[in-house]
């Protein structure tokens, strides 16, 4: 049964409790381009009280360092390496998980941002932003090559994904039985100021459909972002919470890892969903309406 | 057990029990621009022991009027009305079973076939070739205004999909619970001379996995198409034969309308699916490896 916070000592309990805040960032503590109230304060009350803040977002249309623009431009302080995107954790995936040799390449459905990140891993892309794959032109095979070196297949959200990008993906993915099948992450939704999208898992879902088979997650609630987040920072799981408004992703991934949770109500998940007669069988350890419910603990 | 077709004993018995022959087309008389070997000459002797011929075809692409050119370019005697396409059983699954009252439109994730069959039953279409909709500009939620009078979601095989046309049929979908939610058909892989694409379930998949929920599939294997044949055709089931070449379509098909099957092995599936250690559930009546087999019934 999940905790329903409310009083100040709640709260105060909660922040003595946890060294280490996990943040979900859409849904938490904004939403598209609209701060959720009280959220910089309470960031700054967890830095003030020395807490380690750090943002965890399956988004991965940006990459770290374009990612931290919106947080500056929403005035939330952030540094780079407080941030861990599902496309950082899937560039970490390749090169050092299933280790995908230097010659191979990554043919990818996705943003900049993810090009960006397995750029920087070292990892070379076709597909992406390039401008031959962003037509809506007939896609006919008799025109096409397939490059031999690509050995992988990444999906993320995509707002230019089009037939071209997907047959090319399904090609590589049935022509090699080796290629291996990946998505930043398999949220259905993606939470804009002006209402839901079909997210990163609807962008996916053509191939897994195509193909009868699912990609390798590698966002939350994997636990694939979690060893990328260890292998920078120290933390103690049990002193640990991830707050986030979404139960399949962001409540299953701290409680995968051994975290504590705390939904807020400013996002996806709908109170009835977890107190209603029928509660989803994900259960947070907490609830709290929004994080400016712990401007309470401030000066 | 499917019975293996060979002698020239064999295709005679066949053809003195069926009066009523549905084809696919797909597959079975071509593969792309491609006419498998054979075909004209079967459907000749056919009709000249005065066997009903019929097309059933999954492709929403065309309208039975432009599915009708193909026959013609590969010079395959056709008429109109012996053409059932799941565009068309679409259109009068719309105009005539779930009766879409006349001031209601179609949001359309499709091309000019499905597009033209719809009109045709005078249903007032939006999305579809719409140049507004066909675009790779991103889609805001905040520049677009949902049109009330949607009342369904029709999505068929459309190599014009796109972020823009997926975001709009997620919102009627999502802000109307009365909206229905319907795909011409679920065929995951769409074959070409040159190899597969994804098919038209693959385009519905991004909203099924958005939504959670399945769209109402109107072609083969749906018992929608069938009852668009029997409206304007007499034919006894009992002797009636569906041939294909696809087990999950065109034999599920054939079976769920209480017709025989037959499955040729020119097309998706494959002899050791039918007859190797792990058989598919789905059996075929009758097995042979072309339907230029039937030419040994020839002059």
């Amino acid at each position: 049964m999940a905790v329903q916070l409310s009083s100040k000592e709640d709260y105060t309990n909660l922040l003595d409790k946890y060294d280490t805040w996990l943040f979900d960032c859409d849904g938490v503590l904004w939403e598209g381009d609209r701060l959720i109230d009280g959220a910089t304060e309470v960031l700054g009350i967890l830095r003030r009280q020395k807490k380690s803040v750090l943002f965890v977002t399956n988004n991965a249309t940006k990459s770290r360092k374009n990612y931290k623009k919106k947080f500056d431009k929403l005035s939330v302080e952030a540094h780079v390496d407080e941030i861990f995107g599902s496309a950082f954790a899937a560039a970490v995936y390749i090169s050092s998980v299933i280790k995908l040799p230097k010659e191979k390449k990554v043919y990818v459905i996705g943003m900049s941002g993810l090009e960006e990140e397995l750029q920087e891993e070292g990892i070379v892309t076709l597909g992406g932003t390039d401008p031959a794959d962003n037509t809506l032109t007939p896609f006919d095979l008799k025109d096409w090559e397939r490059d031999p070196a690509v050995g992988a297949v990444l999906c993320g959200l995509d707002t230019s994904v089009n037939y071209t990008k997907l047959s090319k993906a399904f090609q590589y993915l049935i022509k090699d039985p080796n290629c291996a099948f990946l998505a930043t992450n398999e949220d259905s939704t993606y939470p804009t100021a002006d209402g839901l999208l079909p997210g990163a898992g609807a962008v996916s879902a053509p191939l897994r459909f195509a193909l009868g088979k699912d990609p390798v997650s590698i966002g939350k609630p994997a636990g694939t972002m979690l060893e990328c987040i260890k292998a920078k920072h120290d933390f103690d799981p049990a002193r640990t919470i991830m707050v986030g408004d979404r139960l399949n992703t962001d409540i299953l991934f701290g409680q995968n890892g051994g975290l504590a949770t705390l939904l807020v109500l400013t996002g996806i998940t709908k109170e009835w969903e977890v107190l209603g007669p029928n509660p989803s069988p994900i259960v947070p350890d907490y609830i709290t309406n929004s994080i400016g419910d712990l401007r309470c603990l401030g000066p």
